[in-house]
């Protein structure tokens, strides 16, 4: 596999893929992006992630030079060049919206400043994921558009860090001390009184592409779902924890700051389902 | 004046300060950054800047590559090669976790990206001051660290934008739809009762060195100062008003919303106080 970068139209070696320090991505993080994996050479539910990309970008009236096959098209093209064909890969995009002297209100005529790069991307072993990983917890301090997929994710960065040093892949962002929103770059999911119980859609968290996907899977499953907060006062009665995201797909929790939680048969049987639909989509 | 810039130890032509797209600047906003103005080449409080940039730097435990010493004459020289020692200019810098292959947890051996370039500055004239500016109020979106000057900055693009259109300078940042902590890139003050109202340092707002410097100010002038939220049910009562930023200095707000408000003789005062200092800091 190769490092390439597609930048403003042309692909490139991915060291080669500059932009002008004055880029408003650089200056304000005015943009917003994308992860797709891509199984055995093939894009897993790309058209869902470009979907979420073009909501993003009217909810900050960003103009996405390309059509959403367009992006798709890119997306293979990128895959090609990458020599990934036969493997998996990730596939991060962002659009910024450009390169304009720094000025806080919308340029007049800057070019949108879309880049992509294509990764190697090795999904958690099973066995790994059957022990489950531990979770911290740490306040929602961010903004109060989280269902925007937007370049500004320094409270995301800060809580990602606290959790890795405390030997935890996640913090869950617990807003107002009250309750579950999300993790920091995942959704999360708990069993609870024999439900699986998942944040609703809101402006408080991301519309998880893999969180529609596991809703999806539990109706095929019997499980009953609610889309209702997690609250902090009902931690001690989950019964079973996951998080779920493109690269991590579904992550058993198996600790919240000191509680432990079991590695339960239902979040199993999920990851199973979910296992079958990467082979077969 | 020339458009350069400095690009961690270099200076360069402004048109080649390239950064790598996964600069962390440009993939989360993962950095702080300043804005010091130099009257006739001379930095203006320049060393309050650089404290509020190192503070900054420790909240997000951001290693600055240099001593508060060595940015002050980065600065300097900076001023000197832009050709800009007899000019005003406007200083903007800003320092990144630097170049490091995406992953939100702190990357190990990353240097820390400093970008810094001067570009020409002319205050707002002193008859356009006098007719004050038209202001809008605007949903406090944001998160909840404000008092980190952050490359987090797309609530305060959108916030800027909004006023924009209406023909406004600045959005008012309505939290919680009860009180105005700050606007979209200056603080806030207005007279209310005799009294100079504007709201305490926090984490809901950046601490402004204008803010201070006018603080001091208005002590000198023998104004009564309260350091609390202007409610919004106050704006009835607001005598005057203005707002402060390093590149604004001190503009009266002739208009909240549809809600007209006169330029009065303490907000004046006050300019004329500010222009002394800038004469001899």
């Amino acid at each position: 596999m190769r490092r390439i970068a597609f930048l403003n139209g042309r692909f490139l070696k991915w060291e080669d893929a500059l932009i002008h320090a004055e880029d408003r991505a650089n200056n304000f993080g005015d943009g917003i992006y994308e992860v797709v994996v891509a199984y055995h050479g093939k894009p897993f539910y790309a058209k869902e992630h470009i979907d979420r990309l073009f909501y993003s970008a009217s909810q900050i009236e960003l103009h996405i030079p390309y059509s959403p096959d367009e992006i798709m098209d890119i997306i293979d093209r990128a895959i090609r060049e990458a020599n990934a064909e036969d493997e998996n890969s990730m596939i991060y995009f962002q659009i910024s919206r450009g390169f304009a002297p720094r000025d806080h209100a919308f340029p007049e005529n800057a070019e949108p400043t879309f880049y992509l790069t294509v990764k190697p991307f090795s999904p958690m072993p099973m066995e790994e994921r059957r022990r489950g990983v531990k979770t911290v917890t740490y306040p929602d301090i961010r903004w109060a558009r989280c269902d925007i997929k937007s370049l500004n994710l320094l409270p995301n960065v800060m809580a990602r860090e606290y959790a890795r040093r405390r030997g935890a892949l996640e913090s869950l962002f617990v807003k107002d001390g009250v309750k579950i929103t999300e993790a920091s770059s995942s959704n999360f999911f708990a069993f609870v009184d024999g439900k699986l119980w998942t944040h609703p859609l809101s402006n408080e968290i991301l519309a998880g592409i893999t969180r529609s996907i596991v809703l999806k899977l539990a109706e095929k499953l019997g499980i009953e779902v609610v889309e209702r907060p997690i609250l902090l006062s009902m931690l001690e009665d989950i019964e079973e924890a996951f998080i779920t995201s493109t690269t991590k797909e579904i992550i058993p929790v198996s600790q919240i700051d000191d509680m432990k939680i079991p590695v339960g048969e239902r979040t199993l049987s999920l990851i199973e389902e979910y296992q079958r639909l990467k082979e077969a989509p």
